[in-house]
């Protein structure tokens, strides 16, 4: 007997409908809160070849020693095969953990227990656990503007009031900080932590300049506010002096979250998060109630990488190719680009941040610049707010240099025109 | 300048003290709702040579055709490690969801279009997605008494009431369904779902009848309910007539829960779920919001595995070898067991269930277990009320046919001392 038989009467699609709009009650009201993310919108756009794609942020993954990679692989199914193809403990192997210390201490975070770590899918799977453990539906999470659209989707799925702050070209302004929070604490507002990635920033490309961090980090301590730092990119600077990130003076009031999504290969999944021991045991409790346990065989694959492997040779290799295409970009932006139109000079990671005259709607250039052979992700998806924005985001991590140069060429007009007619209005 | 450093006349100890208890204020709610594990809890001790234990219910592995898993990985990366390697889809690659149709079909589920299916980290991924698109706090789940205890964890993550529902050895009563929900809706519960494992329930090893399934499905359909129909074990039937899931025949109304932790390998942390189209947009997003998308590498490592090595026969072996291991522990509980103690017998899984007389709760026999060298994992954690529970687990998927005897012979004195103690009082 099947659902799908109903009454007499009612026609196939008639029913299909009554189905849908009985199941429309049972959703959350938290599922009307997600959204699709603009930059996976323009994912599929951005496989055509005839396009040049400035869209996605992914690694360029080609400098890899895949020979390497792949006898590891193979090396650690014949050998070890038992171990890593059964399930693990819910914070990750103790191997890798130890590793990421390592890892964290190029960066000038040291010190830490392995023991204070958990192991996430991706660090994506880190933010969605750190707002089930601090977020009730109509808190407050403080934000960059603008800052990661996947940080933007998951906070959407915990009914949180996300705040942006104001950012300038050395990253997050210490007193818009303040000001925001006394003016969200006289509204009611329950501040449950700053979300920050402060270095080379996602979509900014703009870094937090070393004096504001102990400012901030300040701010935040005497408002019994926690940071969340997100620092995928910490690694990949290639110009400017390396700065420490707050985690490292900021232990007991900074969950950070790291990944070698960009140091070594995102289609791993393997992301990590630094948590205080205060209160460790809930995240670690809520990591394993989202996916019991992260993958153990790609945990031990990166293990086996990271010991027989130059990692450190290969983050350099990544950094020297990463400069020249950011090179590349801002010497085609100097080109190629209207007068009125600004953008930033990142000194790592994979974004620069293009602005464009008041007024302009970068969502609405997104179809011309499709014309045109051009994909770029328009601002509005990097503010919680869904208003227009006159910004855009290019990314160079995943194009040839020559191509960037091309893809930059083809944006010029299509801006330019848009300047022009915004001129007339 | 560090946070360590506090004002002169507070102790280290002191202010870490303080610290906390500022921070206790920022978790959320559902922090709370989120306990450990007890299957977790005796895992450290699994790990014991001198124990035998019964408790976790891994796989057994032995039997993969490691070399050429080995020889797979090594090839995946080399020829394809570009795209291994790198992001992929939110809903997971196209290849393994036309796949994952073919694996459905061995159960009877047929017709499954690809665009159903969402891929996710382990099944226990799609549990929490289906949580965060249908609970809202003080929702109610329904779910079989005893179920599985990482979806217990998940659903009081989501601060849900979850009311178990009375099985007998056909599984589900539908009777106590029916008459639950009446009691449930006049009591003014708004129930989202009713999570079911119909197939070798764990902790149960109880199979739900076939005359059943639909009957359980018309009410579901008839009361707005939707079914979470988890089915990870339902290929290792190793004795008794297949029984199609409760999917096959209600596509609009099931969400179907698959996983190839069983019938290939769980530290590669990949099942699906099967989504009905009019809620696939909102279970997908809400799937991206947690991990982006499922590791690329495992994904292509079992499609590859599904066309290149004969994965029902791998099946085939894993049902001998269940069937040869549920064996040795009936013969061992028919051996060794006092007559006022009974279990289940199951036709396939992992399983099987115990019944002590009532009375006794077998959480406080765990340690006298140890004592006697063997770990079992008590009912209680398989139930969201917390109650003493005069039941208990044991698995025998992950351990020989000796040791499963051994194990049996250890446990049964445990148990009997118990019973003639509880006779007394």
């Amino acid at each position: 007997m099947s659902s799908i038989t109903g009454p007499a009467t009612g026609s196939e699609t008639e029913i299909a409908f009554e189905r849908a709009a009985a199941h429309e009650s049972l959703f959350s009201e938290r599922a009307a809160h997600i959204k699709q993310s603009a930059v996976r919108d323009v994912f599929e756009l951005s496989l055509d070849p005839s396009l040049v794609s400035l869209a996605g942020g992914n690694p360029y993954l080609q400098s890899l020693p895949l020979d390497k990679l792949a006898a590891m692989a193979s090396e650690l199914i014949t050998n070890e095969g038992m171990t890593a193809l059964q399930y693990g403990s819910g914070a990750g192997t103790q191997e890798l953990r130890a590793q990421i210390c390592e890892v964290m201490a190029e960066e000038g975070i040291t010190g830490v227990d392995p023991d204070n770590i958990v192991i996430t899918t991706g660090s994506q799977a880190a933010q969605d656990v750190a707002c089930k453990v601090f977020c009730n539906p109509g808190d407050t999470v403080l934000c960059e503007d603008p800052t990661y659209v996947g940080a933007l989707n998951t906070f959407e799925a915990y009914q949180v009031r996300t705040e942006p702050i104001a950012t300038d070209e050395h990253g997050l302004i210490p007193a818009a900080l303040g000001q925001r929070i006394s003016e969200l604490r006289a509204d009611g507002a329950r501040i449950k932590f700053l979300y920050t990635i402060p270095n080379f920033n996602n979509p900014s490309g703009i870094t937090l300049a070393a004096e504001r961090r102990s400012e901030i980090a300040e701010i935040c301590v005497a408002e019994n506010i926690l940071i969340l730092e997100d620092n995928p990119y910490g690694m990949l600077r290639y110009t400017g002096e390396h700065i420490k990130p707050l985690r490292a003076d900021y232990p007991d009031h900074v969950i950070y979250m790291g990944s070698f999504s960009k140091i070594l290969a995102p289609g791993l999944r393997i992301g990590w998060a630094v948590v205080p021991t205060h209160m460790y045991r809930r995240f670690y409790l809520a990591a394993e109630a989202v996916t019991l346990c992260p993958a153990t065989f790609n945990q031990m694959l990166i293990s086996k990488y990271l010991k027989g492997h130059d990692w450190r040779g290969q983050i350099q290799t990544y950094r020297e190719l990463y400069a020249a295409r950011c090179s590349a970009m801002l010497e085609a932006l100097d080109e190629f680009m209207p007068e009125t139109v600004s953008y930033t000079r990142p000194e790592g990671g994979f974004f620069i941040w293009v602005t464009l005259p008041e007024g302009i709607d970068t969502y609405e250039l997104l179809a011309k610049g499709i014309e045109a052979g051009v994909v770029f992700i328009p601002g509005a998806a990097f503010s919680p707010s869904d208003a227009p924005s006159n910004q855009l985001r290019l990314a160079f991590s995943a194009v040839p240099e020559e191509k960037i140069r091309e893809g930059v060429k083809r944006l010029a007009p299509v801006l330019a025109r848009a300047i022009a007619e915004n001129g007339v209005r």
